[in-house]
């Protein structure tokens, strides 16, 4: 096909060629031939609406739709080569058509702009990718409910500031990263909800003077309902926008999760390992096992934000309906799906296979005074307001660190000579089995609200 | 009250004073004050649930409860002065309740950390604004819809690229952007469901041993239900995130109400007019009459965007539970609050005051061949394939191009060279009111579908 | 070739394959064998230092060199296929080198580690990259100089707020690109100057026990000097965040210049023409002729904030030296330093195309009373306080938007009812040409001071 | 004074009163106050031009100086109270002094607009922030250097990947930051430069009319020169986001070093203790000592890229020449400002603090097989191709892991059966000690490239 620009879809009042590099910039066949099946979709519910509506013959219809099976089949099979001079790939489709359908081809654009093509192609799109990720997440937090039960003996340390806090369950640990999953995966239900409208019919910005039957589209390709406002369905990019934000919500745990595998896996915490599949060497340091993995899940945090802030840019401040502008929204939400698709699949390989290393926890878990707190406790329930029972525990950790003490190694005496409130019973209360599970409050870490936790996950996600 | 570190809350195992600068750096009390009444109210709940769960006695409770109304009240009348040397708002009331009820202020403390309490304050604090803000969406949509329905009869160019595309009502250009609000709105109610949890009782992140009733604290503070993990309650900030992230998307929609307005308002366009009362005028140039809260409007974004980047780097990579870093999730947060709801205001005051120049909208929207389409689309209904009627019309603008005219002013026969298919009935379709009118699809511009959409969005919004 | 680990460079100690799905997410072939040549310079490089340095003979210096040239010539004939499963473009090249010239191949790999490898070639691409932005810009710069220089006599209105402020040249405003651009350029040079670091010799993190000479090999590769501290250099990657934040102003600057394009092509502006080659048109509506150049430059503007945004998210709180993460510093910058380029190359093939309207600018600058600073500065000369003068003119201008008048159009005696200061003059003073070319001091709007800044531009990009 | 229209500076034209929630919302006394002793210098600046030039007389120059100055001396004292209905602090001075001397304080505004004034305060203070951060980094860097200096026998391990990697020199570390904030110091500096001109004279966008010599403001003020283009001297901020730049790769490197901080003070490193005076406690945990500063630093890392989104979001698309968004940049930039200066000075009152546990850093490094390199090196040296020597070792610490061994407690015999260039030499080889200091190239982490490093920075900053 030649490049003039009488083959462009708008030439008639075009009396000079455009400059080839202007067709590079412009043109998003690179990118946006991911939507081939969706536009193809699109095109056959719209030429089905159309003969329904008596626009065209169901004659006419017929043939349209089987060009267009017949283009998938060939995409499918790999045959098309796409064309930058046909722009993209609405273009490239219809270019298509009209190659095996003749004039008719031309009668498909009847009652539909770009406009409202490429926004119902996209959503088709996202929906897609967001029904994916919605998926993968229960998938997700399956492992994490699994990892919890298997272990659920395991004892670590539980931070704060990166200082140990207090022991905890690892299948505590294991579970808020269940929360935080199940709340990602309730961002995208309540988005796609938003996103299920079909543009289809909003023509360039105002609607058509065809007598076309949007509803009937709109069922078709799946959608809940038509837009209600044509302008405001050109106009509205917030469902790519919501999917940027809560991919970035999803890869934040992910980075956490993902920095908290990388100190577990250095020597100097060495609480689990990663299984050879999901790790790398070095080319100079043969000794060198690295949590690549996850290194490269915290590092994808900056596309994905990036991703974010670059469609939050392109929005700000268009006048309504289309702009050009707009044409940025895909490849960055292209990049994150596919990021966030690829990252869950990894973790549903990697996370079943790590190892604990249960008594260095366990160990970890005893050191740096972390049953400091039930001591204060026990002297609080003995009666001592909390500040002052916190007072002397805090003179009691500074022996222990002046002397390398744990406080049980403290004797009972000299104990009692900064509050006589302390006795022999202390020493089981401050034993760590005890000061985990004492924590029994709803939500709290002992083995009895732990396993509950994990009852109610299994529940939620099916699981028996 | 002196700075030595003894006055601090964990001053116990501390032999050295805490540098001056690293106090001011630390101190929160210069912005946590905002959370004042919802630090007292999780406190009046926690001692309540304390003493029903006889953790403390009934008359502790009491005078606990009395100790910290009258703080409350106190506070409201200006009569105290928080410190900075107590860090925050939690320890400046806690230091203001001991002053007034002794050392049973201590005991409030029982089977509560500062990590489970500021939480709690927090949500409780986002919680109203969310509240704010849905509230304010009412009222700006109704405002929209009033517009609308006011200006029935008023023609205005629609545009894409900024270029006149087609005619359409003012009042579908107004319902675009109650579409646009009442998605916003739809997101605000949806996160706050996902906030509406308790992290009281979470501790400093792994549950009590104190015998609490989480779902006691919850109901009294108006929560849906306590958090589920208490690592997980303590680490979250999603519900930071999700604020900022409908925040930005919201000030998108309306950077691009204000973008237009600006636009509208220019000498170039002239649509409308804005009252004195939001207008402002320039120090040097005595003419002018700027549209300065649309400009600061949209100035906004940026800092709007800027907060919910600042959140979400801030949450990258960090490990589990609380760390420090978490101290800034609160500033953007209330500044990002503060700033919608005076925009939202502005907005319900400055756009029932706008004055529509619709003889000058009119006219504009006759102009640059708006009825092209419609143009086309006869061509088509007579049989012609879309892309040919296209391609005629090109031509056709072509003329009017060269010869300043529009095309209505091209006499029928000198169309008729390039197309036999046009006839005298085409310049009834070409004529503006029809090339409106004749948008009858679902959602478009006709006054038809506009005046459905206005009952519609009236009965959504309880107007009548 | 297999996919066994055994192939990859730092299998020995690893028992387990790596998974398929850990390969594909931790390559970085699909990216970085843009590197492909700065890779084969920097082994270039190397060998001929570690020969000079009697590491190596010179007879293996020399196969090594050649082998490596031999592959530069198949990669330009697009002989080679990257495998993803040699990770990256330095495996993928070492391994075909081997393929080439034997077990020699790996003796390349002598004092140096991939961390330092990938530091150095990045640096070359960037650099080179830079370099042509530096380039690129000086021509840009001429254009908006000659559109100075062509249209010097243009008068049009001067915005503030986009209200109409005072008249200017259309050249003033031309030249106020010239000095952004001017700035940006600076900035490009500013950080090339700190990017010309070699990190060739810092091995992994901390330096090599081989006797290299890095003071060599960066002369060879044209850097100004090697680094100072090897930690660093492979840690470092604040060259990828300057050129990405000096990309963001630019682009900022850009997005400005593209919105005054798509304001000045408006129907209600008019100013400017752009020509048929740089627009696009719509598939709908016939008349349309968009300035897509223009609106997607504005649109680039999200992509490029985003890929800052992206690269600060990956550093933030990395510890030293590399980490996986920073492997994400590629993309964005590839994508940032191509996108700025196409850009600049269509500016230089857009910009000396438009047409300008010329009468239409001149209509629309003496419209909205720009005359009235010079109204106020009139009285002002005469004696009355800047602030008075000021009230005056707003009195007029108040009158003049009430009866629809200009300010020259409202009587003298009714203007010395206002002011008794007002003679007849001031008709002389408010005259459009007189009011631009009054504004003579120094960096205003007048012809003269717009000619020196034209005189002054020319000399500096060596125009003559 | 009343909140009528009349009272603003530019009410003349206007008939309706502001709404006072649009008076709130855009006024900036709230945050610009923080220039007034700025907008005081340029104002005498310009009073004392304005005599040079005859346009006032030298009597009214010295009333509006002496005026200006005692405004000055009351602010300083207190005196001052900001009124919002006056809108910023430019107004709020302006009334102050005509309160003092009368009508003539109007004069002071002629030749000046609010635009090139705010341009001109805004530019004087951050000058003066810039230079305080240059000059605290260079207090910084002394910290760095001398920190290096006082441990030069400290051996750690290197890391990458968060893997013990290769040991190095404390000191090497330490100065891996002197390099990163020489870098920063440099951005500051020429970013300082571009920022050193004066836009006073530039008027509302166009220059003026009046015989002004910016030349001789710029000299006064401390300009380099005055700006060359008046149009763009209104519209650009790229001075304010160059700042935020510079300010976000700061405190990147910052919240790297905070990140090592955390590490080094967890149990699990317990590398270095932090000062008391530096650190704090938990309400509920008696025994934690948290690294809260180096916390707070990472934090505001969220905070400050926040902010440089915030300038790019808003500067987006903006036509020339000012627009009230532009308003949106100052809070970002002070507060950017002063976070940087405060962080730095905790820097320099923490880092000289802390301390380091040379035992445990040495035990560490000698940690994972630190030496593998060097065995692999070794057997580089002796003729094996690097990739098998690489193999071997590989083998080697296979051996070790799986039998918990370090390299140098594998026998030698058995070393030999993986490879016969094995010899009783290697363990001198691998020996802790000896891995440091064989990396003697350049920039390495040998002891006596360690201590050139030092010298060298010494000399740059002048220590001795």
């Amino acid at each position: 096909m030649s490049k003039d620009s009488s083959s462009k879809l708008w030439g008639g009042r075009f009396s000079e060629e455009m400059d080839s590099l202007v067709e590079e910039f412009n043109a998003s066949i690179s990118f946006d031939q991911k939507m081939a099946f969706e536009d193809i979709d699109g095109s056959i519910a719209h030429a089905t609406m159309l003969a329904n509506q008596k626009i065209i013959t169901k004659e006419e219809s017929k043939k349209i739709i089987k060009g267009l099976e017949s283009i998938a089949i060939d995409i499918t099979e790999g045959k098309i080569k796409w064309q930058q001079s046909l722009e993209d790939i609405h273009m490239n489709i219809e270019f298509e058509l009209t190659k095996r359908i003749g004039d008719l081809g031309g009668k498909l654009h009847t009652a539909r702009s770009r406009n409202d093509q490429v926004a119902t192609d996209f959503r088709l799109y996202l929906k897609k990718q967001n029904e994916t990720i919605i998926d993968l997440l229960t998938e997700t937090m399956k492992v994490f409910v699994e990892l919890a039960e298997e272990h659920i003996d395991a004892i670590m340390p539980g931070y704060t500031h990166l200082q140990v806090a207090q022991p905890i369950l690892f299948s505590h640990h294991m579970l808020a990263y269940y929360q935080m999953l199940l709340r990602d995966q309730d961002r995208f239900i309540h988005s796609l909800e938003r996103m299920d409208v079909s543009p289809l019919g909003s023509g360039a910005l105002a609607g058509t003077g065809f007598n076309i039957d949007p509803w009937q589209t709109a069922q078709i390709l799946g959608f809940q309902n038509p837009a209600h406002n044509s302008l405001d369905a050109i106009s509205d990019r917030d469902f790519v926008i919501e999917f940027q934000a809560n991919a970035s919500i999803l890869i934040m745990h992910l980075s956490r999760l993902s920095e908290e595998m990388i100190l577990w896996t250095s020597q100097e915490f060495s609480f689990i390992k990663l299984p050879d599949s999901h790790t790398t060497g070095s080319s100079i340091m043969p000794q060198k096992k690295n949590a690549d993995v996850s290194e490269l899940i915290r590092g994808k945090t900056g596309r994905i934000y990036g991703n974010l802030m670059g469609i939050l840019t392109v929005m700000k401040g268009l006048p309504l309906a289309f702009n050009k502008d707009m044409q940025e929204d895909k490849e960055g939400a292209f990049d994150t799906a596919e990021t966030i698709i690829i990252i869950l699949k990894l973790l549903l390989t990697m996370m079943p296979k790590i190892k604990l290393n249960k008594k260095r926890m366990y160990y970890a878990a005893g050191r740096a005074y972390s049953n400091a707190t039930d001591f204060a406790d026990y002297l609080a329930k003995k009666g001592l307001p909390f500040r002052e029972a916190h007072e002397v525990v805090g003179k009691l950790v500074a022996i222990g660190v002046a002397e390398a003490k744990d406080l049980e190694d403290i004797p009972l005496t000299r104990m009692q000579n900064i509050s006589e409130l302390i006795e022999a019973d202390v020493f089981d209360v401050i034993r760590l089995e005890h000061v985990v599970n004492v924590r029994n409050s709803y939500g709290g870490t002992s083995s009895e609200q732990v396993s509950l936790q994990i009852a109610n996950a299994k529940k939620i996600l099916g699981l028996k």
